[in-house]
């Protein structure tokens, strides 16, 4: 009790003046009792971290702030390690003292997970990008935590192997945050998901101790296999600090396809035709429907390169053999065609081409953002159901919304949903909240396919998931993390923290 | 202490005049102090399951023995419950009683996991066989855990869809039980593992909590993906009774090629020439030595279909195009064979020549048991060790062993290494452990990649886990079984029992 009190007095003197930080505008539970970083604390981390200690204003400004500028924490302190030593003495210092830590990647992401809440200490991972290792044989990478995913593609493009996962945030999100979302993205659809392809991980508990599953191998079942708890818990269990993954090699031929239809069933149509015709060749079926494509003529200048339609794929096929593909993409196309479930189409084989086109998929929420306040949803639903909800909140909204828009991954039955209004407007937020959870709980769907809950969704975890699943992850928190200090306020519901 | 002894007091009148049951033949730790099945425990399971409590000795006997018939456990009593509710009412009774129960499914497991050490009650998932759903757009099934892989497997032929995995068990094994092991087998190659294609689960709890994570979704980030602690945990941590996985379109095409090589450096670079020019047709590459093919010769009389060879290869293309495939098939072939990767070799497209060519893989097992007693290792390597291990046994063993054997799955990285003897030999098995298992630490293998540990190999985990995930193993065992009635003296070693 004296400590406490004693740690509370300290933080007054420091703190004396300073205004209490407002909550973030998502409504977070109340500050929790960690201590606060006092010049003691600056010091020992300077020892351990000489020069990477960070408490300039304007850099930690933007790690405060997430990617979408929806959430902002209120950190002083960010601390760029080089090492899993040096983050394990950081944690088991942290862990200590009772201070809390927020874990950041690229800070990439779009639910409030990955900046703090109050005055989390940041710890970053960007100064952790080294590859420690890469069998051409096995096609096992071994790296840092902090590498940026397209380094590590274009590492790989030179050894004749693809990383088994591409997203939109490619240029600035970090292996280690996609494996602690659980990142999906574009290419999922072929590789599966990194529940798969990651073989092992190395990571920092709370306690500064080191998880060292760091295994290369293909198989191993000795034991339960820990490091899927660190896969999709958002930081919240331990700090990745290395990983391994398994990589495919690099297809020999890659051909898109961006093609119109006359109705989501047409499309879904589509697709049927397409996984049986493309088969193995096929490695992504994406959609965006007509307003996407508005967005993206009027905000970003970007033109169809087909006729005018309600409803756009994009289909990639990568194959080891560029006759046999494009024979097969022809003769489904001619197929799509002839039934007329498909109005127009274009193909391309040549990289600037293919680019042009996968952009009008990746840009769609670039273009978003130029349209005003976005409220996004991440909604995984059995893949008939998934363009209804999108009829549904619209004809729900009526005219309070500015765009309601659909677009996503066909394939894996994910549907990203966005409405937008010119500014932030709580009455659209309690118009659309809880509606498209209810929703989406009645159809058995997720309420975060690919996101995770992070700040934003913590709240709503029990639409998609049993009472019972979540008090066991609450007893997961409590074993491997007791005082709560990592990611606070994240992934678990309120009556958890 | 009253309630103690008047258990250990029950338990003696009713087994009065028995004798105490033999330890089964791997060293297994002391019977803990479970308590024993009454006649009040019996009236409870025939109220909640009547007439599916087998006492019958001649069924318990299949039950409590192992497939390899190396270990053998002592249970009086064999629960055959229909529904997940009936599994939660006797579980929930056995824990309130400390009574142990092993839970079984097709008992295939080749580590002892699934049968009863001493006197435990076995939990039989026989007659929960009932398919739920399954969903023809997605490829999405549910089913109980008791369905047999084969009986999934030609339920899914119909619907043009095919099991993601496939094993020589399959005629046998229940799905359920695949799960718990994480079984890997002859598709794991092409379609990855189960900890990507099983989606969903329904988990008894120790106590009796249903915990249903029984999702249809392949997407899913709400939260720690709890499912992943039950698949690969042997019965330890819960009793599986429902699964979803994602099954793949059945192939339109299936081809066999049969070769032979002379050195096991040739079949590596064979390996890395398929994998270029088969690509993503690329379905299973396995392999066998020429001392399985005497085996296969002497005990089974089956013929070498090729010119006698130090190894031989079984490579299985699937795909949607019966043309495209044998094209890339043919090319290859003249490849391998043009560059004398490849001594001799034949192909195979219809179906009864395919099951011919894969029973010469299939049946090693089998030949193998009728060699003598088998001391049998399923070992991970970095892919290009993994023959050096059978050489350096055999040099190792010299004529201490009848036979020194290899074969597997190349394309995973994973050696049977089996070694038999006349009879059993406790002075061979001396020679043999702990060789293989610090012959597979050297190379950061594991010593278990798709059999488990179960009874024989628990003790050995620390071969290939550092202590700290152990003991977090520990943790997880005591947060969902205090008590520890589930498939005690498994998995976990003795020190964590």
């Amino acid at each position: 009790m004296a400590g406490l009190f004693h740690r509370r007095l300290r933080l007054r003197t420091l703190h004396a003046g300073e205004e209490r930080p407002t909550p973030s505008p998502t409504a977070a539970p109340e500050r929790r009792p960690f201590s606060r970083v006092t010049p003691e604390d600056m010091a020992f981390f300077s020892k351990i971290i000489p020069g990477r200690t960070i408490t300039d204003p304007d850099i930690l400004e933007a790690s405060n702030m997430d990617w979408l500028k929806s959430v902002r924490g209120f950190s002083e302190v960010l601390l760029r390690p080089q090492t899993t030593e040096e983050v394990s003495q950081i944690l088991g210092y942290c862990n200590s003292r009772n201070l809390a830590v927020s874990p950041q990647g690229g800070n990439t992401g779009l639910v409030g997970g990955s900046v703090p809440v109050y005055d989390e200490i940041i710890l970053s991972t960007a100064l952790m990008n080294n590859i420690l290792n890469f069998d051409s044989v096995s096609g096992i990478l071994s790296c840092q935590a902090g590498c940026v995913l397209e380094s590590l593609s274009l590492y790989l493009e030179d050894k004749d192997y693809i990383m088994p996962l591409d997203l939109g945030a490619k240029g600035s999100c970090h292996i280690g945050g996609n494996v602690a979302t659980n990142a999906g993205g574009l290419r999922l659809l072929r590789y599966g998901s990194l529940r798969g392809t990651v073989l092992g991980l190395e990571v920092v508990l709370a306690d500064g101790r080191v998880l060292d599953c760091l295994a290369t191998l293909r198989k191993d079942n000795t034991g339960y296999d820990l490091k899927q708890l660190f896969i999709g818990s958002e930081g919240t269990l331990g700090v990745i600090t290395a990983v391994t993954i398994l990589c495919p090699r690099k297809p020999k031929a890659v051909n898109v396809a961006f093609l119109g239809c006359e109705s989501f069933e047409q499309l879904l149509q589509t697709f049927q035709l397409c996984r049986g015709m493309l088969g193995e060749i096929l490695s992504a079926f994406e959609f965006l429907d007509r307003e996407c494509m508005r967005l993206l003529n009027t905000h970003l200048k970007l033109a169809n390169p087909i006729t005018d339609c309600p409803f756009y794929i994009v289909i990639e096929t990568s194959g080891s053999n560029p006759t046999h593909d494009e024979e097969k993409l022809h003769q489904f196309l001619e197929e799509a065609m002839t039934s007329s479930q498909v109005i127009d189409g274009t193909v391309a084989t040549e990289e600037a081409k293919i680019k042009a086109l996968w952009s009008l998929r990746e840009r769609v929420t670039e273009a978003l953002t130029h349209d005003g306040f976005t409220y996004k949803y991440d909604i995984s639903l059995p893949v008939e159901r998934i363009y209804q909800l999108v009829t549904d909140m619209r004809e729900h909204l009526g005219d309070r919304a500015k765009s309601v828009v659909g677009y996503g991954h066909v394939g894996d039955g994910n549907l990203h949903l966005n409405i937008t209004s010119p500014t932030k407007d709580p009455n659209l937020l309690a118009s659309i909240e809880p509606f498209v959870y209810e929703w989406t709980a009645r159809f058995q769907g997720s309420i975060s396919a690919e996101h995770g809950l992070g700040l934003k969704k913590r709240n709503y975890i029990y639409y998609s998931k049993a009472s019972l699943a979540v008090a066991l992850m609450g007893n997961i928190k409590i074993m491997l993390d007791p005082k709560g200090i990592l990611n606070p306020y994240k992934t678990l519901p309120d009556d958890l923290q």
